[in-house]
C-alpha cells in the first residue's frame, strides 16, 4: 500500500531531523547562555539563596534522572519481542531532541534579560519535559513512525511547558514529583493521541504484540533503574534540603510498599496464582508516580507507604481489567498500559496532594491543587487530540497494521535473528533463507 | 503431587504479602518518624558531630549501594537459563520488603525517645540488611517458593539485626565493609537453610541448572555493577572522611587485583585453559568481600591488593573443587556458590581484620574481632538451620524436584520462548503448540 | 595448526597474569601511599587550593567514569553474535589491570618525595588511561588472544602516560576531555596495531563478524551509559567549578545534537532509509569525543551543538564509506570502527580546540595545541606499530582466521547455545548433540 503507507523514511526523516536540529541550534545561539557558578558554591550556600543553583550537589541527582530517561524509559519498552531496537533507539532520539526543545520551551517562561541560562535546574527540567513525551510514546508504541514521533515531541513539549507554567507559576500549586504535570499529563496526552490513531485492524491483537523471555529481561533493566532512582526524580527540584530529604524518604518508602502490593495483586488476579511480568515491570513503579505531588510534604512515612500500597493495587488491577476494556470499548489501544502506570497513579497523586494540603501537610491552597489536576488532565486530552489529528496526516510514514510492532520497517535487522524468530514461530517448517 | 507440592500461590502468597505490608505500615506508623536535616548541612559539619547525618553528601553513595542490591544481586543470579524472571523479580520482592523490615529491626536497637528516625544511615543500613537475605537466596536459588523466601527474609533480617548489634555495639568490633556481619553471616545462614532443604533428587544435577549464552551476559550486568560500586558499599558507613577515603581506595585496589587472580586461576584449573563464566561472574568480586572488615584501616595499598589477590584465588578454587564436594558429601546444594563468593572470602576478611588490628592498623581489640567472626558464623548457622526447618513446612509451596530452576512454576512465561527452549532441546522433533 | 596457533592459554595466560599482578603489587608496595584528606574538605575549599582534592564531591563523577569504562566500553563491544563473553569479560580484565598500571605510569611523572599518592584525581586518571587501551581493543576485537591484549595494555599505557605528560606538562596544551590524548591516541594506536596484525584471510568477511538481535540490544546498554555519563568524563579533571560546569553543559548539548545528525545520516545513507544499529550504537557518541578538547572553554552552547552536529555526520559517513576502504585498500581491519568513533572525532576535537584557542575562548597557545594533536597522533601510530610487531610473536596465542570472533577459543561456552546457534544457521538439519 504505497500510497497510504509510505514507510520509506529516506528523505523525510533525515530532512526533518537535520532541519529541527539546525533550527534548535539557531534558537540556542540567539537565546541560550551559560550561567555563572559561584566559586564559593556548596550546600551551605543554598540556604542563603534559593536562586543560586548548587551545581556539584545536584549533579549526581541530575545523572540519576538522566539514567531514568535514557535507560529507564528506553529499556522498559524493550519488552516487545521484535520492537526493542525502536524502543530503546527511538526513546534516545526523542529524549535527545526533547531535552533541547524543552530547555527552550521552559526557558521562554523564565528569561533573564532576554536570555535563557543553562544551569543544573534547567538541565533537570529539560529531562523532565522529555518524560512526558516518553510516557505518551508508550501509549502509541509500535504504531507510529519516527517522523510522527518527532512531531509529537515538538507539540507535546510546547504544550507541557505552558501547562507547567500555569500550574507552578500562576496557580502556585505543589507538584514536586510531577504526578500531575508529567505523569497524568503525559498519560492522557498519549491516550488522546492513541484514540486519534485507533486501528480497527489491531482490535484482535497482533502476533508481535507480546514478549519473549529475554525481551522481558531487558525490560526489567528499565524497571529497576526507574524504581531505584525515582527518589532522585521526586526530590530533584525540591526547594530546601529538608524538603529534598523528605521527598527522597517518602518516595523510597512508597515504592517499597508498592512492590508488595503489585506482586500480591498480580498473583491474586491470575488463574493459577502466577506472577505476570507486565505487572512486575510496570505496577511496581506506580508508587513513585502516586507519591509525586506530596513527596515533599510531611505526610509521615506510613502515609507514603499507604499511597504506594494503593497505587500498586490500582495499577495492577488496571493492567488486568481496564486495558482490555479501553481497547475494545473506547478505541484506545494503549500498548504499554501507560494509563495504569502513569494515568491513574498520576491522578491518585494529584488527589493525595489535595488531601495532604487540606490536612496541612504543606502550606498551600486546596482549590489551586484541584485546578492544577484539572488543568493537567484537560490540557493533555485536548492537546493530545489535536496532536493525534496532525500525526494522522498520510505522508508521515505510519506503518500498516501488519507491520506494527516490527523493527524491520524502520531498522536494518540482523538476518539471523529474523530467521531465528521464524524458526521459533513455525517450527520445523522453516527454511534457511541465508543458506538455501 | 498436589498434596506435597501445592505450588499454586494464588491465595497464600497474596495474603502473606499484603498482610506483611500492612503490619509493616502499622509498625512504621507507631515507631518511625522523619529526621531533621540541618540547613547548614555539608561535609564540613560531619566532622563536628558524627550524629548529624550529611544527607546530600552520602545520597550518591546510598544510590550506589541501592544499585548493588537491586541490579547487582538481581542480575548476577539471572545466569540460569530458565530462572531469570525469578532471579531478578524475587530479588526485587525480597529486597523491597527486606529494607522495610530491616529499618524496623535495626532501628529497634537505636531508638530516640521511642522513635526510629529515618536518615541516610538508616537507609544505607536497611539496604545492607537485605544483602544478607539476597546472599542466602543465592544458596537456595531455584528450589524455593516466594512464600518460603518471604519467611526467610523476616527471620534472617531479625537475626541479622541482633548479631549486628552484638558485633558493633557490644563487642565494638570493626567491620566497616561487613565481611563478617553481612557476607559470612549471609553465606552460612543460606548454607544452613540449603542443608535443611537438601534434595536427594537433585544430586545428579538438573537439566535447567545451567546457563545459556545470553543469560550469562545478563549475569555480567550484575557482576560489573557490583564490582564498580563495591567501594561505596565498603565506605558508606565509615566514621570520618579520611576513613571513607581509605575504604574506597582499599576496596578499589583489592577488586582490581582480584580480577587478575580470578582470571588466572579460572584458566589454570580448566583442562584447555579456557575461562569459565561462573568464575568470572563471581570470583572477581571476592576481593570486595575480603577487604571489607579492614577496608577503613591503614593496611597500605599493597596490603589491600594482597587481600584481593588471595580472595580471587580462594574463591575460584572453591567454585572448581569445593562446591561439588559440598553437594555430594555434605548435602549442601549451593546453587550460586555463595560459599565461594561470600563465605570463604568473608572469613578471610574477618581474619584479615584480626591481623590488621593485631598489627595496629586501627585501634581495636583482637579478642573482640575474633568473637565477632565466631558470633557471625555461629549465629548464622544456628539461625539458618532453624529457619530452614520452618521453611520445610509442607504448605509453603516448595516446587517438586523436576520443576526446580524453572520460572514457569510461579510466573507466566511467554509461550514462544518455551517453544524456543524446547526447540533447542529436542531439535527438529519439536512441534509448534501455538500454531498447530 | 598447532605450531602457528597455540591458542591453549592454560599455562601462558595464568603465569603472565599472576606475574604481572605480583610485580604490580611490589611496585605499589614501594611507590604508592595514601593521601591525606582534609577533615574540613568540601567544595568551598577547592577554590582556596587547587592541589587539595575534594574527595566526596568528585567521587560520584569518578563512579560515572568507572561505569563508562566497565559497563560502557564492555557492553558496547558485545554486539558481535558469538563474542560477547570476550567483549565484556576481556574489557574487565584489561581495565582492571590497566588502572593499576596506569596509576603507576602516570604517577611516576608526579611523585611527591619519591611516592605516588592515591587520590580521587589519580583514580580518575587511572580509569582514563585504561580508556586508550579499550579503544584500541575495539580495533582488534575478535582477532587477538588475552595474552596479546595484556601485552598491549602494558605497552600502550606506558606510551600513553609519556604522551600525556608531554601534552599537559611540557606543551601545556588544553585537552580537558582528552579528544587528543585519549581518543585520537587510542584510535590511531589501535589502527596501527590492526595494520600489523592484518589478516588477508578475513578480507572477504567472516560469518561471525556480525550481530544478532539481542547482541545489538546488549550493545545499546553500553552506548547509553557512555552517552549519559560523558559529561562527567569531559568535566572530571576541569580546574575550577566554573570550568567543570562549562564542560558538563557543552558535552551534554554536543551529545544531544549529535544524536539527531547520527540518526539523520544513518537513514540517509541506507537504500531504504532504514536506521542502522552500528551507527546508532557508535556515531551518537562522537559528539562527546569531538567536544572534549574545548569542553571547558567558552565556545557557547550553540558552538558545542555545532561540534556535535558535525561529529555525528562525520562519524556516520565514516562507518558507511570509510571503514570498507580501510579494510580493502589499507589493510586495516577495524572491527568496531574506532576510527569513526574515536579517530576522526578526536582529530575534529583537536582542531576545534585549536580554533577555540585562536578565537580566545580560553587563554592558551595555538602552536602548542597543534603540537599536542600532532604528538598524540604521531606517537600513537609509531607506538602502535611497534606494539603490533611485538604482538605478532607466534607464541602469544593468536586465534586462526576461522576461529576469529568466537568466544569458544578462550571461554567455556554453554552447550545449549552452541547448538541453538547451529540450529539457527543450519535449520532443521541440526542434530541435538546433548541428547542423541
Amino acid at each position: 500500500m504505497p500510497s497510504l503507507y509510505s514507510t520509506n523514511m529516506r528523505l523525510k526523516f533525515p530532512v526533518l531531523a537535520i532541519s529541527l536540529e539546525i533550527l534548535t541550534i539557531i534558537l540556542f545561539g540567539v537565546f541560550v547562555t551559560y550561567d555563572k557558578i559561584d566559586a564559593h558554591h556548596g550546600p551551605q550556600n543554598s540556604s542563603h539563596s534559593n536562586e543560586e543553583p548548587d551545581f556539584s550537589a545536584l549533579y549526581p541527582v541530575f545523572q540519576d534522572v538522566h539514567v531514568m530517561i535514557f535507560i529507564g524509559f528506553g529499556f522498559l519498552m524493550t519488552f516487545l519481542k521484535r520492537y526493542s531496537f525502536s524502543s530503546v533507539g527511538l526513546n534516545m532520539l526523542l529524549a535527545a531532541f526533547g531535552l533541547q526543545w524543552g530547555m527552550l520551551m521552559q526557558g521562554l517562561w523564565h528569561m533573564h534579560h532576554g536570555k535563557i541560562q543553562v544551569n543544573i535546574y534547567s538541565m533537570i527540567n529539560a529531562d523532565f519535559s522529555t518524560a512526558t513525551v516518553l510516557i505518551s510514546f508508550g501509549a502509541v508504541l509500535g504504531k507510529t513512525s519516527p517522523v510522527q514521533l518527532l512531531i509529537m515531541t515538538i507539540l507535546e513539549i510546547t504544550i507541557f511547558a505552558m501547562n507547567e507554567h500555569l500550574v507552578v507559576e500562576i496557580l502556585q500549586a505543589s507538584d514536586v514529583g510531577a504526578s500531575m504535570v508529567i505523569h497524568a499529563f503525559g498519560a492522557y496526552f498519549g491516550l488522546a493521541v492513541a484514540r486519534m490513531l485507533y486501528r480497527p485492524g489491531l482490535s484482535n491483537g497482533h502476533e508481535n504484540d507480546g514478549s519473549v523471555y529475554h525481551s522481558d529481561l531487558f525490560a526489567m533493566i528499565g524497571t529497576i533503574f526507574l524504581w531505584m532512582f525515582w527518589p532522585s526524580f521526586n526530590s530533584a527540584i525540591a526547594e530546601s534540603p529538608q524538603e529534598q530529604y523528605t521527598a527522597v524518604v517518602n518516595t523510597y518508602l512508597s515504592l517499597a510498599a508498592c512492590v508488595l502490593s503489585a506482586y500480591a495483586i498480580s498473583s491474586l488476579v491470575e488463574k493459577k496464582g502466577k506472577l505476570d511480568m507486565v505487572h512486575i515491570q510496570n505496577a511496581t513503579l506506580a508508587g513513585g508516580v502516586a507519591v509525586g505531588t506530596c513527596a515533599d510534604m510531611a505526610i509521615g512515612p506510613y502515609g507514603a507507604m499507604l499511597i504506594g500500597l494503593t497505587a500498586g493495587i490500582i495499577s495492577t488491577v488496571g493492567f488486568k481489567f481496564l486495558t482490555p476494556v479501553f481497547s475494545s470499548k473506547l478505541g484506545i489501544q494503549d500498548t504499554c498500559g501507560v494509563h495504569n502506570l502513569h494515568g491513574m497513579p498520576g491522578i491518585l497523586g494529584g488527589i493525595a496532594g489535595i488531601i495532604a494540603v487540606a490536612l496541612g501537610a504543606k502550606s498551600g491552597n486546596v482549590v489551586m491543587q484541584v485546578a492544577a489536576l484539572a488543568s493537567s488532565v484537560g490540557i493533555a486530552i485536548v492537546g493530545g487530540a489535536v496532536t493525534g489529528l496532525i500525526m494522522k496526516l498520510p505522508f508521515l510514514g505510519q506503518p500498516p497494521d501488519q507491520n506494527c510492532f516490527d523493527d524491520a520497517v524502520y531498522w536494518e535487522v540482523p538476518e539471523e535473528e529474523e530467521e531465528h524468530e521464524e524458526n521459533m514461530t513455525h517450527g520445523d517448517h522453516s527454511k534457511n533463507k541465508a543458506e538455501p
